[in-house]
């Protein structure tokens, strides 16, 4: 048996085939993670996969239905981290999974430089600090404001460890769509291929997903768009089949 | 009677508000200066429209359909822009329209900078000067590729254009976002809202419609996605009530 804490509870992932544990108070997957798990380009058999902000390692764990390769969470909150390492543990995947409590601003000086095929990041999304918010609930806080790390240290430490013309996938709001291509071209990540996700039909995207290659040539292909709910609130089927890694 | 060539036809615009002289050897309009038309933000009773890049004049003659703003076309082919003319008599346009033969590069010397609250253009596509297709069709190969002017003339000759705060609509293809984005940035023209066109449910966008403003605050908007083609090809409902300005 795993361990958990009075406020974490396990529930299953999209699709049912791993086990997780969270906890609202501290950290629960989003679908933005998932759709960032569904949406990457990953090697198959074998390779290094990187997931910074790794939370819960829920991106992680999600790409182990998809490829054989090892792969790194970074997280830099310990309760989390820890929390990252049981669900290796629940789901037998210590072999494949390895975690790391650190500030991503450090990794460059903890492992080789350009040694992974894939990475991936959900990172916080919100710019602006929100003194109100952050005292609330820091672990909360520091999952969605840029309070450690922003997203331009996001896509430098990726151009750092990603591999010559391996892949970066970042989920993210449309809002910061223009930043976020900026600083991928800043470092030489090349955006490759985008994806909008919107809530439901006549409605403006709230997600968007994205993929660069490290020295890449110029040129984006623009992915069919995901409607999340019909008329009636419920998932759409085409959404359905992606969330569930269908 | 307005004088037409041999090889002219006169057509009309989507909706069927206006007739529209164009000739296949030369410039017929595309779906492309349509939407473009359809999605810019435009002052409705009075303002200035500057339309780069304009052909026969198919941008300003769809815009008098939502706005009474003063509007100027420039073309840089003397043989479009003597067409366009005949467009804005042809339909009893011409207090509102006026056009221009000149080099778009050209235009910050001839007018007042900063003097429109609106710049539209749908620019040459293509980066790549094919020799063979440059020989084949002059007109064609000037609208088409990047002959005449690149899309860094384009942006450039828009900021000077546009008044502070004003609007700079372009149409484009997706793989060039990047380009568009990190150019629009490049002059103070802020991505403010994005749409993107599919040729069918479920492939990719082959069409990108954007909206800046000089001196903008960051933050973009993309707007619900348009589909034109139904599963038996012929025009959806949505984009058929888009094309025709319903």
């Amino acid at each position: 048996m795993i361990p958990t804490y009075d406020d974490e509870r396990i529930d299953y992932t999209p699709g049912r085939t791993r086990q997780v544990i969270q906890s609202p108070n501290v950290f629960a997957f989003s679908m933005d993670a998932v759709l960032l798990a569904r949406f990457v380009y990953l090697p198959i058999q074998k390779g290094d996969i990187l997931d910074l902000c790794t939370g819960n390692g829920i991106v992680p764990l999600l790409l182990t239905e998809r490829s054989k390769a090892r792969m790194v969470g970074v997280e830099i909150q310990e309760r989390l981290f820890e929390m990252a390492i049981r669900n290796s543990q629940l789901n037998d995947l210590e072999q494949q999974l390895t975690f790391m409590n650190l500030d991503l601003k450090d990794l460059p000086k903890n492992m080789p430089m350009h040694s992974f095929d894939v990475v991936t990041c959900n990172p916080p999304y919100f710019a602006n600090l929100n003194e109100d918010l952050l005292n609330d609930n820091p672990y909360l806080a520091i999952a969605r404001h840029e309070i450690h790390c922003s997203l331009d240290d996001v896509l430098r430490v990726s151009s750092q460890m990603v591999k010559n013309r391996g892949k970066v996938a970042i989920v993210h709001r449309p809002e910061r769509i223009t930043e976020l291509i900026e600083g991928m071209k800043r470092y030489r990540i090349e955006p490759k291929r985008l994806q909008f996700i919107h809530p439901k039909a006549g409605a403006e995207a709230n997600i968007v997903l994205i993929e660069g290659m490290l020295g890449g040539n110029s040129g984006v292909k623009v992915l069919p768009p995901l409607t999340v709910y019909d008329g009636n609130g419920k998932y759409t089927i085409e959404f359905q089949q992606v969330f569930a890694g269908q």
